[in-house]
């Protein structure tokens, strides 16, 4: 990350930006208008990924960014409002299965149970992000500044985009998301000397549990369901795991129907672990409702792309992003970019460099036709 | 190792012993007889265990070796033939899953592939042992030296003494046991991008795998089979897995019975992986048939145990042992100690002490009458 915010931060630099990171390890480049505003758009996405992921995932959002301020550098075209490009640190929540810990953090809207959430060492967020660090307000955005919004451009991480045959969408809304943690509690015994019948198998617990997330899954139209991590305390491949913990991710359009899914498999994970003699601890870890996006920014982004392309799909996105978390405190728009075979999170992830290019050009159309509205 | 080795060896030298250690781990302590001879019976057991494990596994068969010849030192009763008091360095093979290697290279029958297995760091045993550390032959033993045999004392891992409310048992076999690993091989994807129908999730085939082997074990008599170590690659809470291995433990008396077993689990779990698009390799790391107890060895140790206790109860082992390996050169016989509620491989595993001063009684007893017996 520190890598990635160096090089990243030259880049903002040689485009004219003044460049400061917090402790969540955002990294925000400000271009300042040559009028005197109190306005200020953030543009950007996250620099963090998954462990083994792809190159585009977040980062292609920043470079997009960058890219189309410098063009309109190279083209003499200066703004009316200042342009904050925010590159988050953690979007993704590797450490600490939190999502959106970055962009949370950069508004103050961190709770404060949450720094006490641990990574895999033992580390509570709170001392990585060190004391007091929640109590931070926006960003240190003055009361007198007032937010345009933020606009994120992101590979689509799925392929309606490359069924139409299409560079660029724009979104209506971010699906909503939960993602919880799970303990499964047995007894670790010997694997030769335990028997089957007298087993508490945690694992074989667990097996239960994953097979069941993915088929009520498979049942409920529109929903997507994942244990993405599994640990078993002290494995040995001579003993019979005493203890389990997992995540479980679930995602949905409508939130009510996210809340039943997660009670439900609750619910029924738990009678099907007693029935074995195995303690359950199921706990919510984040909940992020469905995002809309502001209509306003949306139709402009949708006009720009309508300049460089023939139609403008209007996509849903299933996959959460920062634009969730900016949105408790202003109107948020997003520009999808088409990525091969919809993969993402795979080191196979891969955006044509002309889509890029396409992005770039609409980003840059966008800002000069909120420059244009504005004025 | 190194630290447990220092201490267990300070007793050996304590009692009168001559201590050298392998590269496996593995210490040695010789007691001389005062009459020249060739002849040398081993004793002992392994100091190591699993993670989280309790005291006695193991260490106890060090221990009661150790004051076994401390009892008779104090008595100063000498032996005709020599001891080789043997603490093994690993048994478990919770760093390579391969079980009794440490008795295995003692021996000098380590096989050459085994060298090629690889550690969670990615430390080949060969780079582990140093090379051509399988050359050696046994254990620096000459071929003018006999082996009396190699006597085991253990503590049961099972309930059948606690149940017959005696302190010892012997053993008349040890049932025979399958270590294998397995490779599940899917797609990572983004939890969100990826509808259920179009994954390939490498965890969901794994739980399915679980639960197989858990139900096939529980509908055929008198086997276990557990999956003790499950890794996901790369593992993320919003990642769809795209790969993940683990390892697979069967026992059955009947080496049939477990090969069957172990056949059909493969084939099973192939079917239902392949009809989820998911790879799968399955690799049989250690196998070990059924062994037997030396009738010789063991009907001396059971008239020791009659001489302390009114009856001597005859056990199967399901739990390997060190006496397998030892058992490709010479005799074997062990000694089961009682343990509470028969759990192992657990921090509450425990042994009363009474029945530890009993195991060196007996221990004691039984090599005299070897002693007798030889004369």
């Amino acid at each position: 990350m520190r890598r990635a915010n160096i090089l990243a931060g030259s880049w903002m630099q040689d485009a004219g930006m003044e460049t400061s990171q917090d402790r969540a390890g955002t990294l925000v480049g400000r271009l300042e208008s040559p009028e005197p505003t109190n306005e200020v758009l953030l543009i950007g996405s996250h620099l963090d990924t998954v462990r083994d992921a792809g190159s585009y995932d977040g980062a292609l959002g920043v470079i997009v960014a960058i890219a189309a301020l410098e063009k309109l550098r190279s083209e003499a075209i200066s703004l009316r409002y200042n342009v904050d490009i925010v590159a988050f640190g953690d979007e993704e929540g590797v450490r600490y299965q939190s999502s959106f810990l970055s962009s949370r953090y950069f508004l103050g809207h961190l709770p404060k149970e949450e720094l006490d959430l641990l990574d895999a060492d033992g580390i509570s967020l709170g001392q990585a992000l060190g004391a007091l660090a929640v109590e931070r307000p926006h960003a240190g955005y003055g009361p007198e500044e007032e937010f345009l919004g933020y606009v994120e451009c992101h590979i689509e991480q799925g392929s309606q985009l490359e069924k139409k045959d299409l560079a660029l969408g724009v979104v209506s809304g971010i699906i909503g998301q939960t993602r919880a943690r799970f303990r499964i509690v047995g007894k670790s015994a010997h694997a030769g000397g335990a028997s089957m019948e007298e087993r508490r198998d945690a694992l074989a617990g667990a097996a239960e549990v994953i097979t069941m997330c993915e088929s009520f899954a498979l049942k409920s139209d529109g929903l997507v369901a994942t244990v993405g991590c599994l640990d078993i305390l002290n494995p040995a491949s001579n003993t019979v795991p005493g203890e389990v913990t997992g995540t479980v991710d679930i995602r949905h359009s409508d939130d009510r129907r996210r809340e039943e899914f997660c009670h439900r498999l609750e619910g029924a994970a738990r009678e099907r672990l007693e029935k074995r003699g195995l303690g359950f601890e199921f706990q919510v870890i984040a909940e992020t409702p469905s995002t809309f996006s502001a209509d306003r920014l949306t139709s402009l982004l949708e006009k720009s792309v309508l300049e460089v392309q023939t139609s403008c799909p209007v996509l849903e996105s299933n996959a959460g992003h920062d634009a969730v978390a900016m949105a408790m405190e202003m109107g948020v728009a997003m520009l999808f970019v088409r990525c091969r075979d919809g993969l993402s999170h795979h080191p196979d992830e891969f955006v044509e460099p002309t889509d890029i290019e396409v992005a770039i050009d609409t980003m840059a159309r966008f800002l000069v036709a909120l420059n244009e509205l504005d004025s």
